[in-house]
């Protein structure tokens, strides 16, 4: 630590509260070097870090953190947060198993008040936080710190709704980055630049405030009949944007790397007492000159889909950009394809269906409710909408997905990326409740492949010959380098081995690990790999009544889970064998390396191995 | 039909187009005694209802339903729109078995574009139909009507968003009523009377563009220079609204009541081919008098939550109004009681609570994500909130549920009413999912009263002494008159006879229809009732081990059930005997009585006493 001579006596905000401006400064330059070293040997978000350097301490320095709450939006942005508030010493377990969260979580220290990972849900737990302080007259102050892009998501205009008419100790800050705001952010984004672009208009309540506080006795009197008045000059005044328009006090455009000046301004929006809102310019990736000295370690991360919290690009060679690329030259001879992303572009594997079919390519902002309502609007119309989607995330459309789509059977496909574990952004990002919230709507076709070339079937499949809502899902990464030939996706499943005394079933990643292990073995189970995982075969279910043990592998949370369906179907026709899964449990999963999880929940090839081996001799 | 001499002649929307004013004005009045002749014996939205009538007219006039798109938001606002495109001879079927729906239904007429029921989806729909117009690039406009307690909904801004910056026929209509705003349907109502208190200022802009089309050829121009001109006057004439910062053309507001105006309005919107946002102003009730002549009729639908589509406020003795009163009762002696609703005060019961408690009760609009993760906050800070929803508006908060407060077992209480079968509303509004949705998200609890007594020690049990996301289901309507005693809610479930030689098991409503059952015949099975229903009791699965028979009766949708996931897990304890469950279907259920319902899906008392004599002697 001898390289953060300042930076390496700081435990606790409270060691960055007496500082003055020229060590802060230092700090900074400090940090940024810490985040760079840090980052690129834990991987992690880095260029959202570099901007939000000076916001951190400044926050910290203007508000009693943890006694006044502070809640960070998405959260990746929260590594300084992390570095000063006693976790500096292990931050080289960023993102590791059993290390420290990418993400603010509460079990790791006071100062993360809430729990984030998805977007836009920081003004609601921020704004109820004041509530509670406001009940309690405790005269405690709730910030949350929210990006442009997650502004796109609904959940954050129903709370700014909900809390602009209160008198609480609410601020909203807004972290605006002048960086990477793609074009189709959409309308809001657009607004936010207008504002920045008429300072001189806002300026005006500035200047004429500060006027004021500086005519003693009058200057007070005079800024109180401005507030209570109906004059042109108080609309002109307090109406200047759509905040105020909601009832926050609006601060800003403010420069987020001015120290001073952010400082300054945060405080005049902690004397107001009620909620305010702080607009701040930060630049995404601030501190360049530090990342060029490590390009590698940069480039590694420099790609962001905007403030959704994924700085991993897919690779070429991934079920993403495969899924991408093929929908392309799908839609290249028919014109109903449409894609719609919710600010993914880069994760899901579209660039190129983007620049290639750039009139069908929809990015509707983080807003994934808005996305499937407007997939079911598309097919209402004729067209063949697809949603490539991160499993976690489509968590946010569940209703949308059964009332707007499923009733009316619309035909919309939805690519789920990310499907089962992920790794190393722990619980928040798991697509491992996808098949149990998918399986609760009516309807739902649901395929699985294990390899690209199943992908391609299935995604053609899932387009043309199917139904309604239909769901292609497939995990993060690359297919099985040890292919498997001779699958017929076209089929419901496949049967690899018939003659076995027992049935082993799996489907999508695990059905490899499945194949690998049933290889291995002298005496064999037979083998069923599901390709239509929803709804369930009936043929394949009268096939298996004939076996006297069923064993099913899947990477799915247990309650849910395709083994507890088709272990009731079986049940309803009378079976009286013996059924067994493994599944995932019915629980949280920390982060982790995908091949350790499965490992632990016994689901790679060895384990399956084993297992089949001891249900093979019992 | 010869009291409506003008609408009997009406079959199509073609058929007004080219009626006079005069004609028209008397159409309304008919439509309005016609309204309030049949939603006397139907029930329904009266109110709202009698609000659109001219909007109606209006919109069908101006557009060219069925080739121009037309998506109400919610629905319930669609009566005259369904009597004046061919289903006024079957109006008096609204909302009854075989009938038509309350709500727009595509598979009932091309008139309905989209399925709707849950709140703010219009302009999302709407906006993809827009996008589909200009790809073919034919001409055909898009139109939602959006009430201002719908635009409490995140996912109407989130598309707003989206829709803003294209170049779109695209009409947004927002039905303004200046009836019954409740005080706390937030700022964002605050914010549209404000534009409706400066008419002036944005009747400046109107009159300017009026003034300019009648100069020919320099008007234009001078409009083009305007609009495209970075000028100080283009922004006080084009940037007033916030909907003119979103990229939409504002017009308005306008009288809904007054026809001519309105189509004028409607007329210029449309010509400008652009998105567009008209903001009109309507009565709900509007035409009182024919209401007053049948007082019955109306008192009976005239008391309504804001916009949810909700005119049925919950019965003294109902399920609801025992739970808020209950609530209420906690909370005089528990300051940490905290209530929130979604826009529904009175029909999840809490006029009480929000009279008595004013201070800790949230009314957050129509917004069930915010709500979550608000009460996720209060619960971070060490209150205990319940969150009052009907079952099928919580699906909108499957995520939250997930990720903002299960994953940190924050302890938040679900009071979810309407749970089960609803009746008169239909596919879009029965509550038997939650079941399944509930069961998917890690460490949910959910218990299920079958009488009031059952519901508060229920109630009490969820608050102080179960950990993390809990849940208390209960249906809409009242306990079972012949009263069940003797049950211990206290204990995950009740066992009513021991020395059946198959075991009965259900929950909730459907308990008591066992209950009546097995009481009926003379050689008893075993009955459980589970209080708790998930998670499953470890001590019910060991009992239940030794029956070589259950049966379980269940008023949820099969996928999903906890049938399903009793079964599962008596199979993974090694279980061998018979397993049968009567469940819903897994699909949508049409609008209906509940006993009718329960009776088509062999849930009521009768059908159980059959299926369990047969079962008894098989």
């Amino acid at each position: 630590m001898e390289q953060y001579p300042i930076l390496s006596r700081i435990n606790t905000p409270a060691d960055i509260r007496g500082m003055d401006y020229s060590q802060l400064e230092a700090l900074c330059t400090e940090i940024r070097h810490f985040l760079v070293e840090n980052v690129s040997k834990t991987g992690g978000h880095l260029a959202s870090n570099l901007g939000t350097v000076e916001l951190t301490l400044a926050l910290h320095r203007v508000f009693h953190t943890p006694e006044d709450t502070l809640i960070w939006d998405v959260g990746h942005q929260c590594y300084t947060h992390k570095i000063i508030t006693g976790r500096r010493e292990q931050f080289d377990t960023l993102r590791q198993p059993g290390g420290i969260s990418g993400f603010p979580k509460p079990s790791e220290s006071i100062y993360d008040a809430f729990t984030v990972g998805h977007s836009s849900t920081s003004i609601s737990a921020a704004y109820a936080v004041s509530c509670v302080n406001h009940m309690k007259n405790n005269g405690l102050f709730s910030v949350a710190v929210i990006g442009d892009g997650a502004f796109t998501g609904g959940m954050a205009y129903e709370a700014l709704n909900n809390a602009g008419r209160s008198k609480n100790n609410l601020v909203i800050v807004l972290n605006h980055n002048s960086m990477s705001i793609s074009k189709n952010v959409g309308a809001f984004a657009r607004y936010l630049s207008v504002i920045r672009s008429k300072p001189s208009y806002l300026r005006l309540k500035e200047q004429t405030e500060k006027l004021l506080d500086h005519l003693p006795f009058f200057g007070v009197r005079i800024k109180e009949w401005l507030r209570t008045s109906k004059s042109l000059l108080k609309f002109l005044l307090y109406h200047s944007t759509f905040f105020e328009e909601l009832g926050f006090a609006y601060f800003g455009p403010v420069d987020g790397h001015d120290l001073p000046k952010l400082e300054q301004t945060l405080r005049r929006a902690r004397e107001l007492h009620k909620p305010a809102f702080v607009h701040v310019e930060t630049i995404k990736g601030k501190g360049y000159e530090y990342a060029e000295k490590n390009p590698m370690a940069y480039h590694g991360v420099s790609r962001f889909d905007v403030e959704t919290g994924n700085p991993d690009v897919a690779a070429a060679d991934s079920f993403s950009v495969t899924f991408g690329n093929l929908l392309t030259r799908i839609a290249d001879t028919d014109e109903r394809i449409c894609v719609v992303t919710a600010a993914m572009r880069e994760g899901t594997g579209l660039s190129l269906f983007a620049q290639e079919h750039k009139n069908r390519f929809f990015d509707v902002g983080i807003a994934e409710q808005h996305a499937v309502t407007f997939c079911a609007g598309l097919a209402s119309k004729g067209m063949l909408p697809v949603f490539a989607v991160y499993s976690t995330f489509l968590q946010r459309a569940y209703d949308q997905l059964l009332h707007d789509a499923a009733i009316d059977q619309l035909h919309i496909v939805l690519a789920v990326d990310r499907a089962g574990l992920v790794g190393d952004d722990g619980e928040t990002h798991q697509g491992i409740y996808d098949i149990a919230f998918l399986s609760s709507i009516p309807g739902v076709t649901v395929y699985a492949p294990t390899t690209y070339k199943e992908l391609e079937v299935l995604l053609r499949r899932a387009i043309y010959q199917t139904p309604g809502v239909t769901v292609v899902r497939y995990p993060k990464g690359s297919e099985p380098q040890k292919k498997i030939q001779g699958s017929n996706p076209s089929n419901d499943y496949s049967n690899w081995n018939k003659d076995g005394k027992i049935a082993a079933i799996s489907y999508g990643r695990i059905f490899h690990h499945l194949f690998q292990a049933a290889g291995n073995l002298e005496q064999k189970p037979s083998v069923y790999q599901l390709h239509k995982v929803l709804p369930l075969s009936e043929k394949l279910i009268s096939e298996l009544m004939q076996y006297s043990k069923i064993l099913f592998f899947e990477e799915a949370e247990k309650t849910g889970s395709i083994s507890e369906q088709l272990c009731f179907a079986l049940m309803e026709r009378g079976y009286r064998g013996e059924f067994k899964a493994k599944t995932l449990p019915s629980g949280f999963i920390k982060q982790g390396k995908v091949e350790d999880l499965l490992k632990q929940w016994q689901l790679d090839a060895e384990s399956i191995q084993t297992i089949l081996r001891e249900e093979l001799e019992t």
